[in-house]
């Protein structure tokens, strides 16, 4: 791959495009994911209105990991109105398989860490991650997360049940 | 109270307007519940096609509690349509207050896990609870939950935050 610059910048209505490109390819290298090869599933009109309602809720975010103008990977936090859990963000982080090994994890994981710390709603992040993904899980240990559960049958894929690790990180 | 007769069987898009009594009022009752005052925020064609959306889900169920024709509780079950945690149920049980201490509870828990087993896609039932909600992990124990974490942050109540147990049984 010849050298490309990676910008991390919050996802726009106008990215719909791209997102559900991005989705639909993640989606489809891994069963590491809930998300499988047909991703989250809407049309270009349905993503545009979601992307703008994520834009919209303060405790909600999607950032976008960009190679040039292409979208590569991406941090989400989705987090409830409902105001007993409002400071609870759920978060993920994928990112394309072709750009996996120049660091593209750790920036989003930097800066989504970052975005949640400025954010002032959210109090608590948390993720869940198939004990078989060493890989991320050593990720999200050294961005300081910890182990709360592993809980069984938490994923099915190829065939069988898999454990999977609950794991969360106090904002403050 | 008047003797009265307690039947459970799985909403209908015509309880639409008893099943917002019953969240709105079980909501302003206790603060033990991710929904608060303002119940799920539906309006009554929302609340219908909520309902008839659910029971199109094989892996979904709310059932109903009636006193004679009153909905005075509720256990529902919400799974992913995706495939690899379709057979993950998040199950939710409360009792109106006036209605506690009568085996409502404990006649709930015994449809929906009958539900669980005869449904074929449920493999997993998990649940959070509020640590202080001492009454309802005892019944979620005594039908066979075990816990898997107690996670940190996982509500806020009352101006603090609060313990919540992730509890799950596997369902064969």
């Amino acid at each position: 791959m010849d050298e490309v610059t990676i910008t991390v910048r919050e996802a726009r209505a106008d990215d719909a495009l791209e997102v559900m490109r991005l989705m639909a390819q993640i989606g489809s290298e891994s069963t590491f994911l809930i998300m499988d090869e047909r991703g989250m599933r809407l049309n270009e009109e349905q993503m545009r209105a979601n992307l703008e309602g994520l834009a919209a809720l303060e405790n909600n975010v999607l950032l976008l990991a960009l190679a040039d103008e292409k979208a590569v990977g991406f941090f989400s936090v989705k987090a409830s109105e409902m105001e007993r859990v409002r400071h609870i963000g759920e978060f993920a982080i994928a990112v394309e398989r072709d750009y996996w090994g120049f660091g593209i994890g750790p920036l989003l994981m930097e800066e989504g860490i970052e975005w949640a710390h400025a954010n002032g709603v959210i109090r608590r992040l948390e993720l869940t991650v198939q004990k078989r993904n060493a890989r991320a899980v050593k990720l999200y240990e050294r961005f300081g997360f910890k182990h709360e559960a592993l809980m069984k049958r938490g994923a099915f894929a190829e065939g069988e049940f898999l454990d999977v690790h609950l794991m969360s990180m106090m904002i403050d």
